[in-house]
């Protein structure tokens, strides 16, 4: 039986996380990845508080094992989507995309065990200055929002793992076992993957979508929008736009224009490949079959013990 | 006694490989690295044949040990660089930064033991069409000229391995030991450090050039120049003028101007640190000290038999 500081400060059999995902990581997939012994998170960017507290309660309703919720604190609403985080008494919350001060010692409070999201070491610092119980460093290839200095996870795990105390959870770039015994190397004790989740069964994205995962090759993903904030996404129509539009000296505003409402759901969720916002990791050209979530987790981890049993080639 | 590929390919004592550095790797790096135990290699991208001659005569009088020489394939007169190499009996070649099919048979012929650097998947097939004996993988946070993919090395390495049945270096974002157990963990039989033999006492960049190197934190170095070739290094007043041409819509032959000739040797060679070329990986962020590179190969070698023995935190 496997035990670090992850396994125990989440109850888990292993240090595997599920990325909360926008239009991706609904009460199913958290669930799944939840009772098949690693944690399971809602991503409730996507969601109204309403829609938010239904999931936590299917999800409740579907395991008795731990799962999380990942409020990304970009979007508006996030006060009310604490508050039903709170009332249904979720055990776990990963924060991201903001600045960990504003929540942090209001859900400690409450006795929520709490991660946030850096893409330095100087956040990972803040993060564990504010009373987070661990940290997830999330490289350059990571999909979906990441930092400006472009830090990739080979270079940042050993930076933020010399930085903080608190344990570290290594994101970007993460799909199979091989990849999470390098970044427990590195420091990490404990892997989140967003992009192999996306393309599980039970993910909530949209079947197109997944194809267009499992379809990608290198290159395929690029971060852009960089003068709004800085999100990787598969190469498509849509960012064709983007490049022309900055091409053409497009202010903020324009690209914000440009970038719209909705541009995510309708990629995502609506599978609109080629004008929808198709946010990925570096990591898809490696995976290449849509699996079910506990498949995903047992394929990654006999893998990772067969590397820790012979790491070298 | 450690054995691979790589060390019985090179016959070497350690898989680990110094960087061919334009105005940084001449004979007295690549001699040292060589007499350490591990493969030095000279730069040959910045030296005229005459001056390339001088630096080979000097590596061979300065150790018994097998060295090798890179060779950007960019600069004009690379046929005059090969010539010298050949006669001088050169037995290891690094090529990069063009197409492997130009040379490998040529130098193959002569019976010189060939590798290429690629930043995809795809060259790394050609390189082993081509007869190289191994490929250098190199990632995203690399120092210097970089791939348009952006692969980094936590995506890239597994990608390229499943590629070719050639061994496989890893290059970028390396520079200590636990950072090569991760990539060997990935499958690389062996690594590249350009960055951390950068800093290296021997190496003949200027003082001031080294000094910026071990003051850099995350976030001072970019990949930049795009539109021309994309190149690391670290932010300064002449990346502060590229940026501000590149929001002005510069022409890349505008660019090309704003470049000129001579920027490396100026930045890296001259010390110019405000208005030179200053090329260097991300991986500067965790390097903090000058040291002899004899000391550099110990260190991580240490290490990596340190992180081999106790992988997990």
């Amino acid at each position: 039986m496997f035990s670090n500081r992850i396994t125990q400060l989440f109850n888990i059999e292993y240090p595997i996380i599920q990325a909360g995902m926008v239009w991706t990581s609904g009460w199913r997939l958290a669930s799944a990845v939840s009772n098949a012994g690693a944690l399971g998170i809602i991503g409730a960017g996507s969601m109204e508080p309403q829609l938010l507290d239904e999931h936590i309660k299917k999800c409740k309703a579907a395991t008795n094992k731990p799962f999380g919720v990942n409020v990304p604190l970009l979007y508006a609403g996030v006060e009310k989507q604490m508050e039903v985080i709170v009332s249904n008494g979720v055990e776990i919350v990963i924060t991201s995309a903001g600045n960990p001060a504003s929540f942090t010692p209001f859900l400690k409070q409450q006795g929520i065990k709490v991660m946030h999201v850096v893409s330095s070491s100087r956040f990972a610092k803040k993060a564990e200055s504010c009373g987070c119980d661990a940290v997830v460093a999330e490289g350059f290839e990571a999909g979906g929002h990441n930092g400006r200095e472009e830090t990739t996870t080979m270079v940042l795990l050993p930076l933020v793992c010399e930085s903080v105390q608190i344990p570290v959870i290594a994101a970007g770039g993460i799909a199979t076992g091989r990849q999470m015994l390098a970044a427990m190397v590195l420091g990490a004790e404990g892997v989140q993957m967003g992009s192999r989740f996306a393309v599980s069964m039970e993910a909530s994205s949209h079947p197109d979508f997944k194809n267009a995962i499992i379809n990608s090759h290198e290159g395929d993903t690029m971060l852009t929008l960089k003068e709004i904030t800085p999100v990787r996404l598969i190469k498509n129509d849509f960012y064709s736009e983007i490049i022309a539009a900055e091409k053409n000296r497009a202010t903020v505003d324009e690209l914000k224009a440009l970038l719209g409402k909705g541009r995510a759901k309708r990629g995502m969720f609506g599978g609109d490949i080629k004008n929808g916002e198709l946010e990925i990791g570096q990591v898809s050209a490696l995976i290449r079959k849509i699996m079910p979530a506990e498949e995903i987790i047992k394929h990654t981890w006999l893998e990772f013990n067969e590397a820790l049993e012979k790491p070298l080639k």
